[in-house]
């Protein structure tokens, strides 16, 4: 049996995180299920040479904490593509835009302006650090953005609006979210235009070689002592005298143990003693979102030179947001698309040719025929990961953040609780999961 | 390694009901949590030799297989008390009933009337082997039962007799349960005025000695052999040859495995291959009820010399439904009550003198000064029970059914599902739970 100060479960970006913090002060295992470090960052490089991110990929300047650490892993960020003209696919139409009306009628751009306006405005009142607490907390709980939406407008456009968008933001439909949880996760990311937007917001940065390089480093740095792949935690159990992690055959003890994954995966851990019913109802009812996200390669940018920037807002197709997500020097053209919530349980129903020909089709009708011509294709459904089943993130269920929500974060004995899932800021977001590792790692060292 | 050729996952009604059915034809092996059978069956003997259900409890008539059983097994039914007066407290006042108005007005009683046929007719419409194939499936699974009580009428009283049911019959809040499976429940079972009734309905008999009689019958003739307790299965392996299944140190090989698990404990084993992605998004979207199951013991049944059967049903307390839970020679008195869903949450964060204050002034208020005289206090808080995690069943989230609910059944490789929830009739009673035991036993002997 291996003795640690802690143990780390999930060498994920918030799990790293929190060893990074603690190395220096304490002896600190990570443990990981999968054969790689990185959780939701994962890198696929083509045959070519070009790499690209399968999974979280964006820096916002908002990303403060996530910044800090990259810069001072030496990693550095470029600009995702943003020039020129983006689409909006509606009714069979692509409309350009190069303005805040994404190409929508006037009076719609305005009422969606007006809806997200106040959207902002009650997001303002909720408590990052303690959601339940707004008022009529228990209301904006129980209803869900769908049930919201139709009173918020009378404008179908504006509403089909919101219903693409809020996949796009929580891989959920609208009638899957709380409106509080909506209100949370807005003001937590910062408002809902810095969340889909790319240049300013929330999708304006890359980093070059790739996000999963940022756990690589991190790893790298603590040693491959340290941090244990292939090491599925089974059962924690803690008493007066220490906790133990038990994966495999293996007992790792420690004085204190972090666990980083998402609420939905943390409920299937066993604990000795078994939780209290509280964190337990929470664990059930915080289901992850659900995202296929594919990579297209061409031998070039194409649409760039037709004054595309290569984001696509789609209300008809399966793939309803694209990028551009072609490597810095632009040496090779990469269209990436989400396929989220409905979109991708359907697809993720097709076999896999049939699915590819189906996105391909979707590239076709945005960029036109030479979308055709991909010289690979590259998917990942994120439902299928065992050690992560589902993205972006996990999403509590009506009535959760009020009647449980402060069981995301309270510790129960030795155990700490980390995720991205976990922080008031960017939730969700790597810049979230970072800070939670912070937090989680400083919760430690106090205790 | 123990070879069988199945075994069970589970010692309650479904698995004991299916490896009583297989035990003639197969070697089969039951691997059971807990150091009891009985799974949500559960008794309680005070010490005064009485004994109570703190879990399922009450046969109907409708619910044939399990009286089929109970009848095999030699157990004696006999009427739940419904002699007398029922109450409805509402706004602090106590209304005796003897009729179908359950002593609301009659005009709120029509109403109720007319808005439970509606949902009846809604109802006949659900293939219950395929509840997704109804009509509009789609958006009667986007929404709640509370979206659609705003709708189904605007009798104030009316929507709030929806919303003490509701929880009675789900253990869950009229926001947090999808009106297509409230419709599918409903025809599950047979109806809602079945459901809710006590002589004619759902609630009709109990067993002498109590229903965890039925699976510890079973165990016994089955052989101390062929069920094992204390053994938490922690994962499930197949391949070509074999199942696997692992609890503890332990692996038992065998060729079938049957997995009663509600949905979402059963996605908490560890199974290999995994399992794929539409069944674990399943699990994740399957919370368990919410409800504390309380009794309290009287020296006699005195709310019986005052005309009144001990059936309360309450607008207004945390202890929203009671009964006579007296056993059948009424030689001592029993009130049971259930605080279900927000009333459980509620109830379940304070500590044990103060929630048996509460329960105990909620009975004084139902059936006067006498009921503060309790012998004994017992509850049983089932969201905290490890291997259960909430009572009384499972249920779907919004757009499960018709996304994902043919997984809830389809057996994966060696691997077939069982359980209460899973029962197209009867589903989350008793009677589903035998059910589905002799329909997964079927499945694997014709495999």
């Amino acid at each position: 049996m291996r003795r640690v100060d802690v143990v780390v479960v999930g060498a994920g970006l918030a799990g790293l995180s929190a060893a990074r913090s603690l190395a220096g002060e304490a002896d600190v295992l990570v443990l990981e299920a999968r054969d790689r470090v990185g959780g939701r960052t994962v890198g696929h490089t083509f045959p070519n040479g070009c790499s690209v991110e399968m999974g979280g990929q964006w820096v916002g300047g908002a990303h403060t904490e996530l910044l800090q650490l990259t810069g001072e892993l030496g990693l550095e960020t470029f600009p995702t593509y943003d020039e020129g003209a983006g689409l909006t696919v509606l009714d069979g139409q692509r409309r350009q835009w190069l303005d805040e009306t994404i190409g929508l009628p006037d009076s719609t751009a305005r009422e969606i302006g007006r809806v997200t306006d106040s959207l902002g405005a009650l997001a303002e009142r909720v408590d990052l650090n303690a959601p339940w607490r707004v008022p009529e907390a228990e209301a904006l709980d129980q209803r869900t953005v769908e049930s919201w939406l139709s009173e918020a407008t009378a404008d179908p456009l504006a509403q089909a609006y919101f219903r693409v968008i809020t996949p796009a933001v929580f891989a959920a439909e609208t009638h899957e979210v709380p409106l509080l949880h909506f209100l949370f996760y807005v003001r937590s990311g910062g408002s809902l235009d810095y969340l889909v937007t790319t240049a300013g917001g929330a999708q304006e940065s890359r980093i070059v070689g790739g996000t999963h390089r940022i756990c690589e480093e991190i790893a790298a740095g603590l040693g491959s002592d340290r941090v244990i792949l292939d090491a599925p935690v089974d059962a924690i159990e803690q008493d007066a005298d220490a906790a133990r992690v038990i994966h495999g055959g293996d007992v790792t003890e420690a004085r204190r143990v972090i666990v980083t994954l998402p609420p939905a995966l943390a409920g299937r851990l066993r604990y000795r003693p078994s939780l209290p019913s509280g964190r337990d109802t929470l664990t059930q009812r915080y289901p992850m979102g659900r995202v296929i996200k594919v990579q297209l390669l061409y031998d070039e940018p194409f649409w760039r030179t037709e004054g595309l920037n290569g984001q696509v807002l789609s209300f008809d197709d399966p793939i309803a947001t694209t990028f551009d997500n072609s490597p810095p020097d632009g040496r090779c053209g990469v269209l990436m698309g989400f396929a989220e919530a409905e979109h991708a349980r359907r697809l993720g129903q097709l076999d896999l040719a049939t699915r590819r020909r189906s996105v391909v089709d979707c590239m076709v009708r945005f960029f036109g025929p030479r979308a055709r011509n991909s010289r690979d294709y590259v998917e990942l459904d994120w439902t299928a990961e065992e050690y992560t089943r589902g993205c972006y993130g996990g999403r509590p269920a009506a009535g959760v953040w009020t009647g449980y929500g402060s069981t995301l974060t309270e510790p129960i004995g030795r155990i700490h609780w980390a995720g991205a899932e976990t922080s008031p800021v960017s939730n969700g977001y790597m810049d979230g999961a970072v800070r939670s590792g912070l937090r989680a790692a400083a919760e430690v060292l106090t205790s």
